[in-house]
Formats: structure tokens, C-alpha cells, sequence
């Protein structure tokens, strides 16, 4: 007895960019999200691709995304390459009218971000950008929560990340990172947005505190960032490069009613207790605690390419997550240990 | 350009027992499970069969698995059917020469197992169990922790398993489910082989105390089982289906230095503070707490196959987590409210 | 301006016994009890007794507790002396007319108990056993929660009690201290009975497993006893003398509708987070865990003697939470690793 | 046989101020610290006077500090009337020449301050401050394990103070309480230095977002303040009178190699699990959280005078805590929702 595989209908993807995010990506489209198939990758880095194509049997691998852009099997398209890159990336991507998801941050200067916006505008492109903690069950499930008032109105929003250690020098320099307050604030500026609406002032202090040797590319490695919103309601972000006890994301929205607290600090249900100790492990980095939050984007984004719906996280929320770019104050505040 | 896709081996799987577990299976080995290919399923309803070829992209469909046995294309097998389907199909796939995977429990007679167990030691074939705990990453690196003597010798074992509601009369039955003991306790009793070593004696009281319906079938709600081990150490499980707030599963090894304890009570990372209250949420049911173990335990299967691995969990492992029967000593210590 | 200080009434107290527990009941009935005033100690040993009343301002200090029971000043008595002096001065202070606290155990033999119930009963005095974990807010909170029905009806009932370190072989022979099942569970045994009523069968388990020298003066240091109630409610108690990490008392009442756990594990309320751990400390010991419960335990008795209420924990409790003494069967399961 | 009573040396109290606090303190004072007899109160109520002292025994009850300060059983002043009454009480117990602990704040006026710190300077008056948080055994021990690097080097404070519900408009009123960041901050301020040095900088955000009511006294409900400190470290408060599920009073110090918590939001050692939810109760308000640290507060005084040690929180510590009086750029950012 044979088959009748019909089975349903799947989004094409084409997905640029084969860093370590980008093979994630790989994986997810092609083996973990019913709604899709990874049907070509595309990196200047040629063995990457390849590598890609052949561990995920995706049928084609391209040097460009200009040449992928012209393959019918493509339908949408995943944008996972560097942020210095998305502008051109993006671009060609509408002009050849395909659906993008693009990862945050957008860009590093207004100007890309407004050609973007402009051309995806022009051309009624669907552009959804990516933000994954809108897809963690936890944040949703407390985005939810509070729309259905269990914590009265929320009017005071505190958000932390900490990474566990201190990325490269390369990696850090503000110049392609956009600093701390871009390259980590950026979730929750835009959590912030999704919860609490427009922001109206911000301020900030920073330093370099625990790394001094980021100070010759320009970074801090802590920074606490205040924010107005327009209703006049509150919000505190702390951001740090030296949670060495693991990678520790956690948003509270206090209300008139109560509070509601979004965290996750264990990454096994275990604990162990010996002499005047009791100890559990911690999460170690944004790819375990994330994970889930990063395939549900994915398969969202396909779901809505699929479906005509609208998307649900903007080019305008790129935009407005960035800052733009955050507080010039902060230089008068910021210390060298 | 076009992608030279060779990727890696991969085991090709005929799944038998296309149910609730069996519809998980199938999108694990074909979605998730990079070391496997679903190139069969078998179910003796062939409307289900169709469907989950078709949902799963599976080549071919059978109404029986003595038919699947003898496709070229099936390297190995998965059963997840009925329980008292488990010793014809052990023994035809056995025929047939395939690698063996089983769901527990093995089978609900004595006989039946030690049938399966020449057969199996007869024809050497590589055969294992199927108890997802010990590949939960919770429990996994409890066994590591206790083998690297974080908390000295264990000398206690106690583990309690909860169901959130009561199983329908039908599947309580203990003629068929084993009753409570062996339908929920036998994976606690497994742990206790895994962590404590062969078991000495067991005790057991039990009693129908929440749905006095149960007793209509024959079977408890409430059971609590002591045992000693072999070398004198002392083990506890207690078993409910009366757990209301959530599925939970806890173990807790105590030692000369220290204790260990393996839980997960929570389901998302919120924690809901309102007047006089602090609350967050729980495990609905083992699939949202085990799913990961479930596919780590698939890949490890054909990840022993493919590399030639004997079993970590032995048809040995699933006859003694049996009892055999557990005690008989219950009975009279039985009470009903 | 001089105050007119008339006060409250306060109930004089003559207390027997100035070993560790008595000292700090020495402390709480002089300077933390409103209602009380110690008037009056009695030890054998004078220089203990001395140094209780200076430190205390207690007016007189007696050699035995018959001497005592003469002054006038003495409402009441408190006896925290021996177990195996409980009959004698229990005798006494029941011919001398004073209504009296005991501490528990209350005797190591069913003879001396029931002599004691039998002069209490004849001279209607008012007796109250010390049990103090039902004066523990927490425990007293659980009791009021399950009573309003928050977790429908209890059907199964848990405990767990662990000390930090092993008593010396003196302290631990079964001769005085009636062994762990006595000595430490008691208190379980106590509470099992307060929170579902009367014991039907109990069976037990145990073993020298951690400090092999117990085996010498014949007593164990791990136990698990299960029992059935009256109703065919279901009951388990472990104990443990090397509950390494600190001083770990916790109950748990699983109802027909949801369960209650009492515990408390920490002692301050701090947390640590370094690479790879997180760590808070414990308990270090019961004093720490229920000093509180001690004192409003005392408390209580006062009130309950002024206002001429009715002892809430009687010599019946205190006869019962012995066993009596608990099942012979365990023998023939002890173990020695 | 006779005690013979001399006991230790005991410092004779003269009590200002019989409030709510004022009470606790004579409660303590008189019952609880074996160092201190509480020899006198003072309180304009004459009423309260009288009642403090018949309840506590206290020998003498006065109407003015003034009368009470020449009673020559009075050792040492424990000062707990209302802020505008500090400077008068001060100023006349260093004239009459005794040791004085003053609570928090230490006035509202800047002039005030520097009055009593010249008088306290001038006349050499041992003068401690009270900040009972620094006594709390949380706090206490996260000092000793930071100053025991067990963090590294701490460089960034956080600390959050809610309050349960709205004080009455009069005691909100800036101009006694001081506002939001004196009357709520002062304690959080006060950790900041102690835990990190001197302040530099301040910045606050504030809005009345919750009880729209505190705008006509001109009281904010809801603040935010960052910090730098001396050294270039980072500090943030946020302070809030709507924690409607509780008091929780949590500080955190992020250090180079690790971080510490305290906190605290757990009444009673209960967790109730029923469907769908897990609950514990929380802390009421500030007498259930820091009892034990006022206690322990007034023990220290007593235990300094007594041994001529120097105040471990002086007059110094309470001006600056002050602020003076934290930031006017606040004004600009308030929000009225």
C-alpha cells in the first residue's frame, strides 16, 4: 500500500546570512517548522553555503542574494546576514517582490533604516521584523495576562538583560555593534514598546566596569537606561556585559493591581544540596533560553506570509526599538572605573 | 549553482502504533531527529495511517506491521502500540531481523516478556526500552552529579509521580493498564533501578480516595510503595491521580554529603503577584514536561543502531521495572473512603 | 510624674529543667510571654540554675521540682527535664494541684504514660503536651487552609524530617531517645494525627546507612514509615539523621482538589549567583526553624490556663504520637550497608 | 534556696515618641534586649504615657524629653517622634549630655541637620542613626559576602521599596514625609552608600500613576532614581507605593564575578497548588519583614554605649542619605497619568 502524500502547503524560504544565528535558522526552516522549506541559502562565505545546503538537503545554495532573489522556488525570504548589510539586502528583496523577515537591529544609521522603510512602503512589501521575545510563551503569556487586567493597569515597566560574558572586542566596537544599549537594549526598548506603548524621554548612565579593556573600542560594558512614556507612566532597562553567573533575561510590569514577572534562571529542574549550600544551575545563553521563541517566530512569520494577515512586528518597530540611537546624554554620565 | 546535498546517514524508521505517543513519534523521527527518515508507519486503522504518511511526507503506509517488516527501506523499528500488541510485534520484527525500539511496559504477563526476551537473546537482536526519563536532561545530569559523588553515597531514593486528572475507566483498568502501580510507577520504579541498583523487597498500601468510581474497575487513585535495595538502602514512591494543580514529577536522591532533587513545576517563566497572592503556573501533562526527552530518547536509538552501540536501556531494564507484578501485600492494606 | 504600672495578669511559672531547650523557655517565659512571668526554676543542677536566675531575674531557684511546687508563687509548670523524669515530676506537680506544660516525648514506656494519664485524669488537672510545630505559623496557616477546604478533602498525607547532623551515640541510644522512628518522628506522627485524624496500620523500613557507628548503640539513621488511617487515607514519613545540607522539615497534604507544602529551607533571604551556581544557605537547625513556634506555644498554655480554655494538645496526643512504639515489623527490614 | 539575682549590666532607656514604632521600640526596649531597661517614656499624649508604661512596667512616664532627660536612671535616649520634633529632642539630650539613637529621617530641613551634627560634634554626644536595614540578617550577611569578594567587585546597585497601599494623604504630604524619595528612598539611599561609597551623581524619574488622589498633596506614587557613584559604578532605585501584592523591599549588587540578592516575599513556609495555580502568601508590611532587625538595632546601641564603641551609623550617615533632598530635575520628568 503506497502513500497519498499531499501533506500541506509550505512557504519556500531563501534565507541569507550562515552565521551561528543563520545555521539556527537553517535548522528551524527546514526541519522543525511544518510551514516551510528551506529551498535555498545564500552566503559570500561559498563553503558555508554549502556546508548549509548539504547537512539540511536545501536544493540550491547561492554566492548572493541578488541571484537567489530570481529563484521561482523562492517565495519569502529570511535575513539573518550582518546588520551592515540589510540595507542592500533588503532592497533587492523588494525590488524582486518577495516577502522578508528581517533580525533585528534594521540598521545602524536612521538614513538605512528610512530607505528601507520607504521602499517597503512604496512596493507594499510584507516586511516582518524580528524581536523572538514576542514569541517566548513566557513573554506572550504575560502580554496576554496583562491585556486581561490581573495586574490592574501596568505603570512601571523594569526589563534586565545580563550575557554572561563579555563578547569580542570586534564584536563590541559600537561602530557595528551600536554599543551596549543598541546591541542588548534593543529587546527590551522594544518590549518596553509592546508593552507600554510609545516612550517619550529617555536617560541614561553607563560605564566600563568590569572590562576595562572595552574602553579602547568605545563600549560599556553597564548601562541603566530611564524612559518616560507618552501616558506618563515609567520604565527602567539595566543592562550589563558581566552576569557571569549565567545569561539572565527578566522583565517585571508593575501594575495597580499587582505584578507580573517574566524570567528564567534554570536551565535543569535540578537542585542539589550539600553542607550550608543549596545550588542549581543557570541558563547559559540566549540560544537555551530563547530557542523555543526563535522557531515560533518563524514559523509566525510563515504563517502570516501564507495566510495574507498583516505582520505583527513592523519595519516602524525596528525603527523605533533603536532609540534613535538612544540617549546622546549618556556621555556625560558615563565612568571608567 | 546547485548544492551537492549528500548530508548524513540516516536510519530508516517503521513506526508501529500510530495513537496520541505513536502522532509524536512521527513528527520527531521525521522532523526533528536529524539520525532518522519515517519511511513507514503501521496502524491496523488505516484512515490514521493515511493521515500522518500525509502530514509527515512518509512513503509508505501499512495496515499491518508484519507487512511494513519486510519494506527494504525499514532499518529499524519504533513500537509505540498497545501494550498487549508489544509480543507479536517484538517477535515478528525480530523474524524480520530489524533493530527493536519499545515503549513501555514491555507487556503485562511474566510470560509474555520472557517470550520476547529468548526471542530477543535467541536472534541477538538489538533491542531497547523505552523509558524517556532517563533521557531527560533533568534527570541526566542528576545521574552524572551523583556519579561525580556530589552528594556522597545515595542511601535514600523517593519519587513521586502525579497525574492531573483520572484516566478514563477504560484505560484504567488494571487488566489492561496494569493499575496504578504499574501504569504510573514504573517509571519511578525504573529510576530507582537506575540510580539505586537491584531491588530487595517492596511494601505498598494504597486506596481508592478521590474518584471512588475507580473501584468499579479494580483500580486505586492512591498508592505509596517502600522499598529496600540490595545493598540495604531504603526507596519511597508515591503515585496519585488526583493531582489537581498539575502534572508533577519530583526525585530526590538523599545522600551521605548531600541531596539531589529533580522537579519542574512550571511551565512558563511568570510569576503572577496580585492582593495576598503569588502565583505562576504548572505542568499541564507529561508531553509538555518529557517532550524533549521523548525526541532525545528517539535520536539515541538510532544513534546506537547507526553506530553499533549496544542498548543503555535493556529488555532486562523493562521486565524488572515491572514488579513482577509489584506486591501482592497491597491488597490487604487497601482501604476505600 | 510617676506611672501607675498594674499591667496585665500574668501567670507565674515554675520551670523544670535548665538544659538547652530549658534555657531558651527560661528566656521566652521571662522576657518574650506577656502573659507569663518566671517566678521559679528547678534543676539538679544548682549552678545551672543559679546562672538561669541571674540571667533572668527570676526570684527563686530550687533543687528539685517537689521544692518548687510548694511556692505559692508558682501558677503553673513548665517541665522540659528528661524524658525519663517526665513520671515523677508529672506525679508531683499533679499532687501539688498545678496545671502543667510537658514537654514531649512524653514517656519511653507505655507504663509511665499511662500512670501519668491516669493521676490527670483522677485530679482533673490541666496538662498540655508540648508538640511546637503546631504553634509554627506555618504549619498553623496549612491547618486553617485545609480546614476551609482549600485543597478539598486531605487523602494523603507526607512528611519529612531531617536533621543536620548525627547526635552523639549517647544521645541516639534507642534506650533514652526511643530511637529515630521516636525521637525524630514523633513529631510527624504527631502531625500525621492532627491533620487526618487517627492511625490505622504503620510499617516501616530503616537502616544504618550513613554513619555506620549508630549500628553500635543499636539505632538507625534513615527510616521511611507508611501508614493507612482510620478512613483508608494513606500516610508516609521519612527521616534522616544526615540531612547534610541543614535542618529540612517539610509536610505535605495532597487533597482531593489540590495539595499544601509546608517547608522553609532558607535562612536568609539571600541568593547568590556565581559562574554556574546559585546558591542560598539553610537552616542551620530546629532552633533557628521553630523558635518561633516555641514561643507562642508557651504562649498559649499561659492563655489557655488563665482564661481556663481547654489544653489543645493533650496527654491522649502525647500517648498516641509514641506509637506505641511504633511498628516491630520494621526489624526485620533494617538494613546495614 | 534563694537566687541571687545580680545579672548584667543593663543600660537604662528614656524612650521619646510612643507611636506605632514608638511601641514596638518600648515593647523591645522592655522585653527583648537583655542589655536595656526601658527606665522612662516620653510622649506629649499623656495617655499613651500612661498606657506604654503600665503595659511594659516602665517606672516613670513623662510628658516632655525635656523633664525626662534630668531622670537620672536614664542612661542613654532612643528618639522615635515625629521628624520635625528631632532637632528640639536632639539638641536637649546632647545638652544634658546623653547617648542618643535617633530613628530615620533626620529632619527635613538641611539647617536642622547641620544644627544637630554641630551639637552632636561640639559635646562629643555618641549619636547613632537608625537605619535598621543595615541590622537585618539578609543585609547584614550579604555585606559579609561581598567584602569576602564573593561577587567580585560589586558595580552596580539596585534596590527596589514597595509599599502595599497608600499612606493617608497627610502623612504623604512632601512637606512632613518629604516625599516619595525621602520618606520611601531614604532606605534604599542609605544602602547605596553603604554598600558602595559615596554618591556623585542623581537623576530621577517620577510620576502619580496609581492614586490619582496623592497629586493634591503634591506625592508622587511611583520613582525612579539612577545613580553614579564616586568611583564611576552605577546605581538604580525604584520606589513604589502601589505593591499591591505585598511589602517587598529587594536590593541586588552585580559584581565582577557574580551577584548577590536579597529579598524576601514569603510570610509563611506554605505553598497552596490547586487548578492551574501555585501561591504562597506575602510579606504584609515592614514590622513582619525587618522585626528582628529593629530588634537587633536597639541591642547594637545598647551593646556601644555600654562598651564605648563608636555609632556604626552616625549622624554623617543620616544627612546623606538625605540626599539634600535628592534631585530637583526630577520636577521636569514627572507624569500625571
Amino acid at each position: 500500500m503506497s502513500a497519498a502524500s499531499q501533506g500541506r502547503r509550505r512557504l519556500g524560504i531563501g534565507l541569507v546570512g550562515l552565521g551561528r544565528l543563520g545555521r539556527v535558522y537553517a535548522r528551524d526552516l527546514s526541519t522543525r517548522i511544518a510551514e516551510t522549506r528551506l529551498v535555498a541559502v545564500a552566503d559570500t562565505n561559498a563553503d558555508a553555503a554549502r556546508d548549509v545546503a548539504a547537512e539540511f538537503d536545501v536544493p540550491r545554495a547561492y554566492a548572493t542574494p541578488r541571484e537567489m532573489f530570481t529563484d521561482p522556488a523562492v517565495d519569502a525570504v529570511v535575513i539573518v546576514s550582518p546588520t551592515h548589510t540589510h540595507l542592500d539586502v533588503v532592497l533587492e528583496a523588494v525590488d524582486a517582490g518577495k516577502p522578508v523577515f528581517c533580525e533585528k537591529p534594521l540598521a545602524l544609521t536612521l538614513d538605512e533604516c528610512r530607505r528601507m522603510q520607504e521602499a517597503v512602503a512604496r512596493r507594499k512589501t510584507f516586511f516582518q521584523m524580528g524581536f523572538m521575545r514576542r514569541f517566548d510563551p513566557g513573554y506572550a503569556a504575560a502580554r496576554l495576562h496583562v491585556a486581561e487586567g490581573r495586574i490592574g493597569t501596568p505603570v512601571v515597566f523594569k526589563s534586565t538583560s545580563r550575557d554572561p560574558y563579555r563578547p569580542s572586542l570586534e564584536y563590541a566596537n559600537p561602530a557595528s555593534s551600536g554599543g551596549i544599549l543598541v546591541d542588548m537594549g534593543i529587546h527590551d526598548f522594544d518590549l518596553a514598546r509592546w508593552f507600554m506603548g510609545d516612550v517619550a524621554t529617555v536617560s541614561a548612565i553607563g560605564g566600563t566596569l568590569a572590562y576595562p579593556e572595552l574602553a579602547s573600542v568605545g563600549d560599556l560594558d553597564n548601562a541603566i537606561a530611564t524612559m518616560t512614556f507618552a501616558d506618563g507612566c515609567l520604565g527602567v532597562v539595566d543592562l550589563t556585559r558581566n552576569g557571569f553567573y549565567g545569561y539572565d533575561i527578566s522583565t517585571e510590569l508593575l501594575g495597580t493591581q499587582g505584578t507580573i514577572r517574566i524570567g528564567y534562571l534554570r536551565e535543569t529542574p535540578i537542585v542539589i544540596m550539600t553542607k550550608n549550600s543549596v545550588a542549581h544551575d543557570t541558563v547559559p545563553y540566549f540560544m537555551e533560553r530563547f530557542e523555543r521563541a526563535y522557531t515560533l517566530q518563524l514559523q509566525n512569520f510563515a504563517q502570516n506570509v501564507l495566510d495574507g494577515r498583516d505582520a505583527p512586528v513592523t519595519i516602524h518597530d525596528g525603527i523605533e526599538a533603536l532609540g534613535w540611537r538612544v540617549p546622546r546624554r549618556t556621555r556625560a554620565d558615563q565612568g571608567t572605573r
